[in-house]
């Protein structure tokens, strides 16, 4: 048995996994605010698997746990969690005293893009692809990519940072300083700041007053479809991933936001018997509402993370 | 022994190398036009390490080409290499006879990927990167990325095809049939075309005339920069390669074309923090003038599917 949680500015999802890949238990809690709230938060979720969900806590083998924020390579430190109100915490170290079990701790995004290959057939009836991109469109925008099975992680910790790519110089400011990133032009945060009137949902309204003909709406929409769009474009083009799975908050619309994105990737098949060849239309997917993934990818960081530390203790032990 | 041939569109060069990795004879012999030709410069080219670098072609193992145009996957037959006058041809089953060794074909993009990642630290100085993408910036604009040795080699065969990523939608008209594409402002082919003074060295004579002030030719130049600068964003925000080796055609300008490219660079690092801390211009190398790196590459590619032949025979011989 291994648990798996996906830490969100918001909720946290905590899953329970058993040996064979299957989600066991699930539940989602309210996430704290800084350090000491998230590290509770995290350890209140895994209790809560057990006294709600009848998980046995003591059959659980490793942790895992996906949260926004860098992640220092091969540490369970985050640091720039901005969202969660954490500037520097080793979230490893603060939850492994109390379960006693190792605890791996992964960039979200990564974990989502693991679960979301690992989900990816599981279902029976579509094969598992070679290879993956899982855009997150959430307030700001980052891809992972797993190829059969393993992520890439890249030299330096930005592989997958494609809301940085900036795809038009005469495009808005983007909060990194660059113009025109795809961050800009799709991230939900980005928009809302754009967007005069605020609200619970600005990315929704934005779509509604499109629909009703608003014209600083409709530009707004226009730019997300074409932000989108060019993050798909980009890691198809660079790494030629088999499909691209689209999550995130931004994603809550649906059809809505994928009729606009099919659309733009239309127009640009249309222009080019290249981009044609590519029928990225075909190639991009949407992860289904409230999908566990990102808390099931993160039990399997747990779980690979508790196989290494086996063998070191097989060997440290002889 | 292996060998390795880069077939180019006006040059074929060829490499011997040792079972060390040494390069022991190499020579250049013009490339030919049209199928035919194309397999006759390949087999003169190997005969001609026999009889003018004293090459003992007995000892010879496997012979790997790389060739511009698609290669499909698994086979030695290349299709649309527009620029040799070949729209298809299995370059391995009209060699492989004149040799009796295994022949493997490669783009030679990817090969001479390959070649420069086998070659990075080679000389003693330098560590050899965990990963590397090799920036070809020649008539068109395609990488190859290589991880731990291994190339990327993607879904469907467009991996590293950041050329037709369009990052200016007001920019220049891409053959591709898209605006503003990376290949539309930094492809010496499509910066040869929109140069009105026709020559040999089209772009040359535009950092020339850059020099002296034409108004034209600096627009060009900068774009060429931009786009250059733009494909180095591409590779490491998606993949995060450690370094990016330019080479090709255009990188022929050497220093004054990296001068532009740093430029380029420096201007996104100014602008945000977030691209500063990704410090593009140490990242950047240039592959020396007249480097082997892709024939190179190609006699990699011709081993690793000698070692691959060598083992289904084993299993076919029991």
């Amino acid at each position: 048995m291994k648990v798996g949680l996906d830490v969100g500015g918001t909720k946290t999802d905590a899953v329970a996994v058993d040996d064979a890949g299957t989600i066991v238990g699930r539940l989602r809690v309210p996430t704290g605010w800084g350090p000491d709230a998230v590290t509770q938060t995290v350890i209140d979720a895994v209790r809560a698997l057990g006294t709600q969900r009848g998980i046995d806590l003591d059959a659980v083998r490793s942790v895992g746990i996906g949260i926004p924020g860098q992640i220092e390579p091969g540490s369970g430190r985050v640091v720039h969690a901005v969202n969660l109100g954490v500037d520097e915490l080793d979230l490893a170290a603060a939850v492994s005293p109390a379960f006693g079990v190792p605890v791996q701790v992964e960039n979200d995004v990564k974990a989502a893009a693991l679960g979301a290959y690992a989900m990816h057939g599981a279902d029976g009836g579509r094969p598992r692809p070679g290879s993956m991109a899982y855009l997150n469109v959430g307030t700001g925008i980052a891809a992972g990519i797993v190829s059969n099975g393993v992520l890439w992680r890249g030299a330096r910790g930005t592989a997958g940072e494609v809301g940085h790519i900036s795809v038009d110089p005469g495009g808005p400011l983007c909060r990194c300083g660059q113009r025109g990133c795809i961050e800009a032009f799709a991230g939900g945060g980005a928009v809302a700041e754009r967007w005069a009137r605020r609200g619970a949902l600005p990315v929704r309204d934005i779509f509604d007053a499109a629909d009703a003909g608003d014209p600083a709406a409709l530009e707004l929409r226009a730019g997300l479809a074409r932000g989108v769009a060019s993050a798909i474009r980009v890691l198809v083009l660079t790494a030629d991933v088999d499909i691209v799975v689209l999550g995130g908050g931004v994603t809550a619309l649906g059809e809505r936001l994928m009729t606009d994105v099919a659309a733009e990737l239309s127009a640009s098949a249309e222009a080019s018997p290249f981009m044609r060849s590519l029928r990225l239309r075909e190639r991009v997917e949407l992860l289904p509402a409230g999908s566990p993934a990102a808390a099931l990818g993160a039990a399997l960081v747990g779980a690979a993370g508790t196989a290494e530390h086996d063998a070191e203790e097989a060997l440290a032990h002889g």
